[in-house]
Parts: structure tokens; sequence; C-alpha cells
């Protein structure tokens, strides 16, 4: 039937001309004669609505606006990750949270420990934990694949896995772990060390053993999208970035700088960690020089190399911020140490000097034991008792900034003090800060700029944001923990309830993923227009998990901000999302906006 | 010569007359000639300043209101308690914040269940602690007095200590505590269980053996002075009272109402707590329905006897609030119980029962642990999660209204409900309380007037607090709570940096006890406009810490409360305070205000 054939392909030409886009379509031939059933525009997976979208322009079908419209930001991040393979048989055993995309297979390991042995000697892992703290850091990292049994969409592990690009199932109510036996039951399914599992980030899926997984395999037409998509947008799209390694990935990824870089997560490495213990332990400002001294050298390294790979872009550096007692052991490890040393009936002498280090240890941890570390001894609060610690900051990232300047790059660091809550906070830290710089200037013979701004991230903040901006040149709103302090939820708790209100309808979405717009929103209002008032040219960013979340950037737009921030594998999706903020701002708002 | 004498008198008469106040005078005699050389107000003990006011009102020398306003609301504080000797000699050993007034003597005890020990015994006892939690409310109660080497201000210790007008100085942080040894040391002292100590929580001073204390002795003139003071105020003064005994206290000293009847310090009790846990071990609503039967049975006497007391006056009761975790025993406890039956080689049947129902303990106290408990599953959450706990105590409150109804009395309960951040978390709690309450009310044959109203103590409240006042028929700031969460500073552990931020100026005084008007008060602000724009009728009060201190009374009168309310004891300084407050706001603005 040739010519039927030929009216087909002339009628589903016609059809994807006027509906500008791919269609699926029906039809039947009865006695030589085409019938045409139905027609609608077809499902398809990101990769090819991608690839189709950037066709249809070349073939002059659509504009280069209309294509980046087409494509929703979920569907750039799809394409980022492996996935498994559609045509792979899974059987699913237990379901978690969506906590972070992709998808990974590997043997299961129940400590971060054991996940760096394992992956050293070139095995994948899957670290499945109750829930994971700062000193999982390395295992997260060794590992192909996190799971974990409690922990909300933004517990620690699935932000940490997000901003590493790797695929997390979280808060997996239906998993069992005992550490200690090495083993963790699904049901009446069992699992020791060593059997493989499957998960898949994107959907929050756990399977049993080694399912096949497949590269997306992102072809050219990403790449050129997104630069439609950056010729569009008025929104900045910086990183949230700590090493240089993340920094390089977030500028492959188009970062036009870092909104946030965690000086904390630096103090975390295996050579780095006794050194701040030493510090934290030191009883005078004194003895701490001498650790601090040491520190200094590693910051400096660090700040070098993450200006380095960022090439003269805006870095902002937010001074320390977590409470000191998130440097020290745990009080139960301690414990167990100190109980199976003073158990023993006689102790060598190093047995002895170490039971002492282990007891002065432990009276550290417990003066520095917080009923509620969120709300305690952190942020510019570290660096108003202790402005030694900030000073060696500063003097790191000036330094280094002038190493380079002499290598002929130009860098304007951005000093960012984060939790200020009250002018006076931001007054303190803001002098030693430039008295720190001016000396470091004078030291070295140069003259840099440099920024010196704060994090908008407390309901104070926000109201005497009038006061603040006084003296800061720019605001980044800390979105995570303005949530937290606006709610009055903790991030690492609120998975307990969180789930139930969405389900009853007491919330739309998690405000962690998604920006309330009502109550944390309204908050950003009033500090912008009050920040604006005493300092019309502060410059304005976010730099919380929600900086990567389309429908947060729309609003990031909407109130004026200048730029989001958010981590490396979030870059393409909050580009393209920019770009749709800035078409929706142009649409004529008749939709009760 | 009794020419010059009379004519001193005569002097001094008029110097009384034209100052209007007790004089100091000094003068000398030469050659039989009279020299006034000085006068001035005379320095007095808050007593004689009482005493002095009132009679110069009945010599008609000033007016009721000038006898008022010459009283400072501390000085009717410290009547009321009782004080050192001014004669005896003390030796001071140690010093702390004053955390509540009054003085105290006693044996030292390092544990609440020692206190209440001796306490039975008739002895009088200091309850010595590092700092205290609500499992020694029974042995702080029985004390005369408590002493802590840890937190502020606003600290467990100090914040109870006040509610039950009982002398304590908190974070003494020169005292080293060994509760095993049962010893403490203060620099070179030591001191024993048994020793005797001093303390005076108006000065924070902590004194060697027992000092001889003196009782105020306080007169009619007090009663007379607080009359006057309530025919000026515009605020009403409530209390917070948990228990019939309070509300007793109270009413004594002029509550007019109950403004936080705090329902969890109902479940402490020691016949109640087993039951408190069995619910919360309970592993489906109907199972917790036996326990809930039991709790209902003596909230109903909680309350009934509560409303007795105010004998209809209004009576605010906040349904629970705290996270169930605190009614478990503490995690190291049970560690040291289980280890100690695991290590018994044979265990007999009621020993195995015991580590059973120990080890179930443990991992439901694992499974409510949480990071941020001030930011947890508590308040409302609690209620929509476990509606069948609200509903318990709604029937309670609402059978026990009914049962003195029919006894002749008026009740109007008001049904609070905690930690509302959002409009949907007041419906759905609403709607369960109505729903009970009408149940309650048919099967009872009465009808009753009841208010149902919310707290605004997280920053989305009164963000939102338009849309909260269509669903409330009172708004009560938990100004605690509100400072936390404004602040982002937890009361328990801001002690850390707080005292460092006074000294060094960044704050003007601890947010905890004197309200911060630029941001807490800003968003008390927002919330009163905006809650009035869509229920003008709503009836506003406070009920945190801050219903009792001075400064912060004046600012509730300024921003148009209705009422404050504050602990027993401090029920007469609020109505100093609000004369005050309604005085200066007649006064003509003419201080820039």
């Amino acid at each position: 039937m040739p010519e039927v054939y030929d009216e087909l392909e002339s009628i589903y030409k016609r059809l994807e001309t006027h509906f500008k886009d791919m269609q699926d379509i029906e039809f039947t031939i009865e006695d030589g004669k085409l019938f045409m059933l139905q027609t609608r525009t077809g499902k398809r997976t990101a990769t090819a609505a991608i690839k189709i979208a950037v066709d249809m322009v070349k073939e002059g079908l659509i504009t280069e606006t209309e294509a980046v419209k087409r494509i929703k930001p979920e569907q750039v991040d799809q394409i980022l990750h492996p996935m498994i393979d559609p045509d792979a048989k899974v059987e699913v055993i237990a379901r978690g949270l969506p906590a972070s995309p992709g998808a990974a297979v590997g043997k299961i390991v129940f400590t971060a420990d054991r996940a760096e042995e394992l992956a050293a000697n070139g095995e994948k892992v899957i670290l499945v934990r109750t829930e994971t703290s700062p000193d999982d850091i390395g295992g997260m990292n060794a590992a192909e694949g996190i799971l974990t049994a409690r922990g909300g969409m933004t517990s620690h592990a699935a932000v940490v896995a997000r901003g590493m690009g790797k695929c997390c199932v979280a808060g997996c109510g239906e998993i069992t772990i005992d550490e200690a036996e090495k083993k963790m039951t699904i049901g009446d399914l069992l699992f020791h060390e060593g059997d493989y599992i499957t998960l898949d980030g994107s959907k929050g899926e756990v399977m049993k053993g080694s399912v096949k997984l497949i590269d997306s395999g992102v072809g050219g037409e990403v790449g050129e999208l997104l630069r439609w998509a950056d010729d569009i947008r008025r929104l900045g799209v910086r990183t949230n970035a700590d090493t240089p390694h993340d920094a390089g990935i977030a500028r492959d990824f188009g970062a036009e700088g870092i909104g946030l870089c965690r000086t904390e997560h630096m103090f975390f490495g295996e050579e780095r960690i006794p050194i701040v213990q030493e510090m934290i332990l030191a009883e005078s400002e004194e003895e701490r020089m001498i650790p601090l001294a040491k520190l200094l050298e590693f910051q400096r390294e660090d700040f070098k190399g993450i200006f380095k790979e960022m090439r003269g872009l805006p870095v902002t550096i937010r001074l320390l911020d977590p409470p000191l007692h998130e440097f020290l052991p745990k009080k139960e490890e301690l414990i167990e140490k100190i109980n199976a040393l003073r158990s023993k009936a006689k102790l060598s002498r190093d047995e002895e000097s170490e039971l002492e280090k282990l007891e002065e240890m432990m009276s550290r941890v417990e003066k520095l034991h917080e009923f509620n570390p969120m709300l305690g001894h952190r942020g510019c609060r570290l660096g108003i008792t202790y402005p030694e610690i900030y000073n060696m900051q500063v003097q790191a990232i000036i330094e280094a900034a002038a190493e380079l300047m002499r290598e002929g790059e130009t860098i304007t660091p951005e000093i960012m003090i984060p939790l200020v809550g009250e002018l006076n906070e931001l007054k303190v830290t803001k002098r030693n800060v430039i008295e720190t710089a001016e000396k470091v200037m004078r030291e070295k013979g140069v003259k840099l700029n440099y920024l010196i701004g704060t994090m908008i991230e407390l309901p104070r903040a926000a109201i005497t944001a009038d006061e603040i901006a006084e003296e800061a040149e720019f605001f980044s709103f800390g979105t995570n923990d303005l949530t937290q302090t606006t709610f009055g939820f903790s991030r690492d708790d609120a998975g307990k309830f969180l789930q139930e209100y969405i389900e009853k309808g007491i919330l739309p979405h998690d405000p962690f993923v998604t920006l309330d717009k009502r109550g944390v929103g309204e908050l950003m209002k009033i500090a912008i227009e009050k920040g604006k008032k005493t300092n019309p040219d502060i410059k304005l960013g976010i730099c919380g998990e929600h900086g990567g979340d389309p429908e947060s950037i729309k609003f990031a737009d909407e109130i004026g901000l200048d730029y989001v921030s958010c981590s490396p594998y979030r870059i393409p999706i909050a580009r393209i999302a920019a770009a749709h903020a800035t078409l929706a701002q142009r649409e004529p708002k008749d939709r009760g906006l």
C-alpha cells in the first residue's frame, strides 16, 4: 500500500507542523482507506524530549525560547545521572524518599569506614545507615549510593548526596539495621554486608540484587538548550561548593560563581580533624594559636584551589558556622573507649596517657553539649567568642587571593558572616574581618577588593534588615535555616511529621524542598524591602537548598534577587528554571497572580 | 538646745513636704546656730519604701497615683521573700545568676530523690545540680533553694524556681559537682552532702554555712498599694499556673485568671508517669486508649481543682506541648540498667521481663530521639499525629467544667492550641476539639461556652496571623519560644554566649528576661495588626516569662494587649508594672517615643 503510506506520512508531517511537537497517532486502514483515529503529543524520555526540542529549532519549527519552555527543569536533571535500564526486571522491596536522583548498584556496607575500605579495593558499595552524620562524609563519597532508614528530603544524607550528585534513598522506614551484627532486614528478607542491592534515587525505590543501569547519554543538545536558557534568564546562577573539585564540576555545568563555600567541610579531613580538636581543647587563646597556625596553611591552600578553579568569578566564603562539638567524637564512643581502658587491670604508660586524653575530651564534650545545637553556640556567635578562628579564616582568604593576584588573577572574595540576627553582631565581626584583611594586605604589599556581607537566615535578621544592610554589602538568604526558625521545624527531625502533614494537606509540600512563600517568603520580602531602604545597591542571593528548586527559583526571580546558588549537579536545572521564571514574568498576569 | 531642735524639726518637715519624700539630711550646729548642709531623698529598704509611700498618701502629702509611681515593681518582689539578715556576717564563696529572688538555707543534696527523702524527714535542703531537668521537679519543690552550675536566667532551674517562688542561683560556673562521690568543690573549698550552705537568689550569691534569714514582713500597706495600682492599670493580670495550689497562690496575689495552664506538668506525677509511658509505648491507637482512659480521670480532677480555685475567672488551658521523649527515661539511664541485667549470669523470670521492658523502652527512646527537640515533634504537631491525646484532654476539660456547672459555677474554659505555625494546623486541631467538646456536652446534657485560641510563638504564626485569626478566638503570645525562634537562640544553651553578648554590648539585655522590642516585638506588632484585620475582636495576651517583667509589661501595654500572664509570685510586680505602663502612656510623649 505505498499510496496509503505516502498519505500517512503527509498527514503526520502536517500534524507535527501544526502541533509543533512529536505526535503519538493512532490510525487504521480498512479496504485500502486510511482512517486517522487519534493524535496527541507523544510521551518521551527526558533525553528524547531534549533532542526533539533542539531538532525542532533547527528545523525552524519552533523558536529557541519555545524549546526552552518545553523542557521541564527536572528533565535536565534526569539525564545527568545513570538510570535503571527500562528493560531490566526489578523487584522493589522497599520504598523511601527520592532524596537524590540517579540509580546505583553495590554491595551493602553499614559503616562509612567499611565503605571507604571496600571502595579503595575497587568495589562498588551502597552505604546503609539509620541516618548519616558529618562523620560519614568520607564513606558517602566512597559509596555509589546511600540508603537511610530515617530522615526527610533535607536530612543530612539527602542534602549531602544531592551535593555530591550521588543517588540517595532516605527515610526508608521499612528497613531495620543491626550495625553490630552487620545485617539488615526488610520485611522477611535478611541482608548481610556484601549482599547486592540497587537504589533508584529518582523514585525512592530499593531493589533486590544487582539491576542493570544505563547511562542517559547526554549529547550536545543539552548544552545548546542551556545556552538558550542563559540568553533568556535574568537571575544569576551560582553554586554551593566547598572544594576545588566541586567548584570544577559546577563551572562545567555553567555556574557563574560560588554563592556559598562552607568552610567547615574543610575541617573534617582526616589530617585536619585532630588539629581542629586540638584547637577546641585549647584552654586559652594563646594555646589555640598553635593549631590555628596549622589550619591556616590548609585553609589558604583550600581557598587558592577554589579561587583558581573559578578563574575570577565571584566566590562567597562563609566563615565557620557549626557548633564546635560537631568536630569532637560522640559521647557514646568516648564512654566506650574510656570504659574499655578503665576496666583493664593494668595500663601501659601509653594507655594511661590515652585515657587521660580521652577523659579530657569527654569533659570538653560534656561542656559543649547542647540541647538544641541548631539554636546554639554557632555562626557568628563563635566568631565573637573566638575571634581568632574567624581571623585565621580571613587571613587565609586574603593571603590566597593575594598570592593569585601576583600570578595575574583578579580575585574579589566575598566574605560572608553566618547567623547574624542583630546589627551589633555584624559590626563586631566585620571590624575584626577588616582589621585582619588590612593587616594581611599591608604585610603582603597588595591591595585587593573584597566584600563583607551576611546570611539572612534568622527571622530577626529579616525583621531588622534595614539596620543590618547599613553594614552589609550583600545578603544571602540561608533559606534552610530560615525555614527551620520560621516554622520552628528542625530539618533533622521534621521527617517524623512532615510526611503526615503533606498527606493530610496541612502543608502543600515539604518547605525544605520548595520555599514556603506565605511565611518564609514573606520574611524574605520584608528583608529585601527594609534592606534596600538603607542600602539600595545591596546584592541579593539565595544559597539554601531552595536555590536549586524550580518553583523556588521562580519566586526568587519575582522578589528581585540577583542570583540563586545551588549544588553543582543542580546548576543545569537552575539555568532552565531561571529562564522559565523570566518567561513567566513576561507573560500577561491574567491568572490572578 | 530645744529651740534648735524645734527649728530642725520644722525644717525637715518643710523639706519632706516640699520633696514629698523621706529626706536624708545633713546638718551641723555651731555656736547654737543650725546649718543645713545637704538634703536628698533617703535610701530605704523595699519594706520601708512601701510603708512610707502609703503613709504619705494617708497624710495627704501625695496622691495614690503618686504612691504607685514611687514604688518600683522589683521592690514589691523583694518583700515577698525571706531575705538575708542585714546584720548577719556572711562569707560569699561563689557568685552565679540571681535567677529567682529570696534567700534559703539548707543542707546540700545532689539529687532530686535525696532532696525529697530528706525533706520528708523535715530537713531543709538546697538542691545542687549541674543543671535541672523535668525529672527534678519533685526535688526542686522539696528543696528550700536551688543552685546550678550551668544555665542562664531562663534555664529550666531558673524558670521553674521562679514559678515556685523559690530561691535559685543558676549558672554558678565556679562550682564543680561530683554527683557519684556526693561532693562539690568551690575553689579550694570542699563540700559534702549534708553540709550547710546559704543562697541569696536576689543577688546570685552562694554563702558558706547557715546564715540567719529574716522575713521581710509584708504589712497591709502592700495590699493597699496594689489596689491603687489596679485602679490605674488597663492591662489585665493573669497567672501561669498548672495546679490548684499555684492557682490559689496566684488568686491570693490578685490574679484575674489563668493565662497559661501547662498540662504537661500534670503528666509528671509519680503515679502518672508510668501511665504516660504506657501511652507512649502503645503500638496502636486502640492500645493507646487504655492508658488514656486512666489519664482522663487524673486530668478531669486536675481541671476541676483549678477551675474551683479560680471561681469563675477565665482559665486558659494549653493542650500537651512537649515532645513525648521528655516523658521517657534518659538513654544513659536505660543503658546502665540494661547492661547491669545483661551482665548477670542468670536472670530470674522477673528480671527477664524487666529486661524485655527496658529494651522496648530503649528502642522507643531511640526512635523518638531528636537532634533539636525545641524544633521537633511537639505542640499541635503531636495533636495532629495523636489526636486521641488532645481529645482526652478536651474531654477532661469539658467534663470538669460540666460537673462544676452542675454545682452552680460558671466556667468558660479557653482551650489553647500550642505551636501553631500554619492555619491548617489550627483548623484540623480545632475540628477535633469541637467534635469532642460537642460529644461530651451531648452526653452530659449540658451546654457551656468555651473558646478556642492559639499560641503565637513561631515567626510564621506572626507572619500569617491574618489567616490564623480567622479561626482563633484569642492569641496568646508565647514569647519564650518566639524569642528562641526569632533569634535562633536555644534557651537551654544560650547561657554559653548570652552573658558575653551583654558584657560586650551586643545585646542590651537578656532577651529571655526583657522582651526584644526591635525583633520579637516587631513580629508581635505584625501579628496584632494582621490578626485584628480579619478578627477585630480577638483577645490578646502574653504568657511567656516576659509577662512578669516590668519593661516587657510596658511594651505589652503599648502594643495593645489585653492582659499579661506570669508566674504566681510575679503577680504583684505585674500589677504595679501595668499601672506604671498606663501612667507612662498618659504622659506627654515628649521623649521621642
